[in-house]
């Protein structure tokens, strides 16, 4: 059985909603786990749990719905950390300075083999940097990336990187290519996943000198590799390709756009929707419809995105996650211990 | 009377949808044309629009209306090009190659006073850089920058560079702060308009170099500027500022990303509603309102995009351009001249 690390105390809704979506993953997937964080506060948590459960709108941004836990019946280790690291914090100095911190100890529970997988909704700054030094790169790579998960209209794509690194080179993006696409093949089982550079037009001499290099490199050097070439903004969700490179500030601005793009247009549907009597019945009749939809976006569904590079698995979640996200996130982690996505990455490199 | 040139022979559907849009503004704004391309083709479509009229779904996506036009009640100037830039060449080159191209002799019209501005939906590189040598910068000004009006929930917003500069730098970036704050104050008519730096999170130590040091430079140096700090993409529809200055490379990631994150959710809602028989009464009945929002973030009421910074007004369009989306584009390039935009960009750094 896996054993997956959690910091109780990171993200918006902690430490009630992590520790919630916690014991759920435990009880429905079949995994221990090791919840990092103030003691009396998770003992506490996990009372309340005990005996009232917690509701939950299980990704549907809709009704509450009561799930309960049989808490006595599952495997929960509880590391006590006395510190917290704030989002506004520098994450490296306070990695450094909070040596007691939850993220920081959840991740050395994966450094010293008492966990397997660590799943953080804290600080993502916090998390990469106790990754990275708490766990180390696996060789061949330079700099860990953060691969995302996102719906399309068909089979879901990778984006790496989604904001791990704001300053990026074309080696570093060769190296996220080859990370996103041993994901992409062997935990969401994508056969020779394609692989296409994010930029802003399709010829290979488009875009910042950073894309022109990246291409260069993959067209040249990707061998193992199904490089397909560039790809635009507006083809992301069409299922061009598997795995979309960039660098992490423009995964994140792209990411963020999405997220807005979308938001704004359930808002101006609500909108109009309102704007007649008769605009409202239908409105009312939509609505199943459009919670499909809002169900096949949630980033919730996907819980967390994987900090790659590092030896170790690391989940990164939304710092507005409830039980539902922490839950898939802790699926995610599993998935990825499972499937054995860091040795395959390091095997690349040992060819 | 203000007379606008047009690439005629630019954009996916040349040269008949450029010259309908062309003499459609023409009767409803009450401009003057020169139309550059090759001069049969020009005369053939004016024939048949002054015979027959033509078709336009004025921006719905649905039907199609017809659209009359009394030819002879207007003032055109045909001006033959016998020459046409393609899509796939190098700006630079083929301007220098082609200088007969309808684009290069469009801008010319500009340049030497027989035109007040330029319409042009061909290749983006060529309007740009045939508008940069054929008008020059504005003195102040390094390097032009596309400056695109996007609809939000409230007020509508300008995300400059929109794709000129894929290499930019923190001065740069100044610059486009600059004039697109001008261009918001003058042509939208913002008060104040807030200037916002794209950047994957609100600190002002957020984000790449290219960010970090453009927020410094706006923090420190921004007089006369209403800087109010970093916005994340998912702000960008959000009108928490007026003005969103990125690089060109960002900012064009951005902008396809909304195009295809809405047009995914669209496609989506089409699905969902198809899904049963009940679904598809109820889309049926939704279709009208779904309608609206199209319309309101469809980029063709826009018409087009102002390339700011050089000594000329040059309006680039999308080269998917239909008739209505050219007839827009014809009223931006009017606006942009009657509220003399550059030169009041220029006054900033006269003073």
């Amino acid at each position: 059985m896996f054993r997956i690390s959690i910091d109780a105390m990171g993200g918006d809704h902690a430490p009630h909603e992590i520790v919630a979506g916690a014991v759920w993953a435990a009880q429905d997937y079949g995994v221990a786990l090791e919840l990092v964080g103030k003691q009396d506060r998770i003992e506490q948590v996990l009372d309340e749990i005990s005996l009232k459960g917690f509701y939950s709108d299980c990704g549907t941004g809709g009704r509450m719905r009561r799930i309960k836990i049989d808490i006595s019946s599952l495997d929960i280790k509880i590391t006590h950390a006395n510190e917290v690291i704030e989002m506004g914090e520098s994450p490296g100095a306070a990695i450094r300075k909070k040596k007691n911190s939850s993220i920081v100890l959840a991740v050395d529970a994966v450094a010293t083999g008492s966990s397997d997988a660590v799943v953080a909704a804290g600080s993502t700054g916090a998390a990469m940097a106790s990754s990275l030094f708490g766990l180390g790169r696996i060789p061949g790579i330079d700099r860990p990336a953060i691969a995302l998960t996102l719906p399309t209209i068909k089979k879901p794509i990778v984006v790496i990187d989604a904001g791990a690194n704001s300053n990026s080179t074309p080696e570093m993006l060769y190296q996220f290519a080859v990370m996103g696409s041993t994901f992409s093949k062997n935990v969401l089982g994508i056969d020779n996943p394609r692989v296409g550079v994010l930029n802003i037009g399709e010829e290979a001499g488009k875009g910042n000198e950073l894309a022109q290099g990246t291409y260069k490199l993959l067209d040249e050097h990707g061998k193992g590799l199904n490089f397909v070439g560039n790809i635009e903004g507006k083809e992301i969700f069409l299922s061009v390709c598997d795995v979309v490179v960039c660098d992490g500030f423009v995964g994140n601005v792209a990411l963020k756009v999405t997220e807005g793009t979308s938001s704004m247009l359930f808002r101006m549907l609500k909108q109009e929707f309102k704007s007649d009597f008769v605009g409202k019945i239908i409105g009312l009749l939509a609505k199943p419809f459009m919670k499909r939809i809002y169900g096949k976006i949630n980033y919730e569904e996907f819980g967390g995105a994987l900090l790659l590079g590092v030896k170790g698995i690391t989940v990164i979640s939304h710092g507005r996650s409830k039980a539902y996200a922490i839950k898939n996130a802790v699926r995610v982690a599993k998935e990825a211990v499972e499937t054995n996505v860091n040795e395959k990455i390091a095997q690349f490199y040992g060819k």
